[in-house]
């Protein structure tokens, strides 16, 4: 059945547990591409172009500002970072959906040109202690260093009501399951599955 | 997480496997019931009171419509059937969510009381050739009462654009297991999952 692709964003505060879901479901899935973003960082140790980042200089970034074929667009600290659209229309498109990486605000800006194909998640910690935890974990950092991330946290998860879905993050299997069932179900919405009209007419046709 | 339960609405044409669907779906899912109808038509042989049914005298049916008691009912043939409304609104709002087996015109009537409630999935066969195949096996009946059911079934299927999601149902398993991730996908609705404002609350209070 011709389908149109989606676009879903997955967002969570850090340490939620939203880069294990990602990866899982694009392991898990197939018709489903991550969105890469641009940036002029930078490229770190390991990272590759055009797989993690595709990293361009800042006069392209500005002309590309300009020409407005960035979806979304931020300043982090002295970098850029944009998803480019071109990349995701051609998806969407061909019948792929494509996932985000984004924040809140990533997301809001991406919802004013995606309209119906925007599909939002939000990713929250099962509890305070399981986030500090995690956040702990990840970085042998100061106790200033977790407080602030935890801070940052809080505040990034004070928009989850901006989001379709909410999936809280008990055990990783179980929200996998639960993403791809948000991705499953999305996929079968009516308006989505643009060959049906057809379909139907087929159907219909024997009397 | 404390949740408002939803209505489930699977329509198809006969022969297009919503009974078995429905079953399936009852079977391998908790906290969802099948609501029951009520009906001025007497018991067949084998149903039961309160299972299949609820089966009433007509002075109590036009008595329960004039106090708009059931969310949808209709005249078929001689006899009346109708959906309380009572048993689903208890259901719903303990948590749990409530399946429906109704016709378009029936779904149009619970869409007008059910407002955010109501998630609705239209079933249709693989192909033409298919559904003739079920229509004839299902009853040894006469060329001309299968070609009657087949235009029925053509009418029925006119409607496919006013559900929510739609199902090609080529083969019961994978018809089941998408069914299963739409009721999944809809019940991590943000909007359905009542108790997350206070969870998220709580999360946030660590600072």
């Amino acid at each position: 059945m011709e389908r149109r692709g989606l676009m879903l964003v997955v967002s969570s505060p850090s340490g939620a547990g939203k880069t294990t879901l990602s990866r899982g479901l694009l392991a898990a899935e197939r018709e489903i591409v991550m969105s890469v973003s641009m940036t002029t960082r930078p490229p770190r140790p390991g990272e590759m172009e055009g797989k993690d980042y595709f990293f361009i200089d800042e006069v392209t970034f500005n002309l590309m500002v300009n020409r407005q074929e960035f979806l979304e667009h931020a300043k982090v600290f002295d970098y850029y970072y944009g998803t480019p659209a071109k990349p995701v229309f051609a998806a969407l498109q061909s019948g792929r959906d494509v996932l985000f990486d984004i924040d809140w605000q990533g997301t809001q800006q991406l919802a004013q040109s995606a309209r119906d194909d925007l599909v939002s998640v939000f990713i929250l910690p099962p509890s305070t202690a399981e986030l500090e935890r995690r956040l702990k974990r990840r970085a042998q950092d100061s106790a200033q260093v977790v407080a602030r991330r935890m801070a940052k946290a809080a505040d990034e998860m004070s928009h989850w009501a901006e989001y379709d879905y909410v999936i809280v993050n008990h055990d990783v299997e179980a929200s996998l399951a639960q993403l791809r069932s948000i991705l499953t179900a999305e996929r079968l919405r009516r308006t989505r599955q643009v060959g049906m009209v057809e379909f139907v007419k087929s159907l219909r046709e024997w009397q």
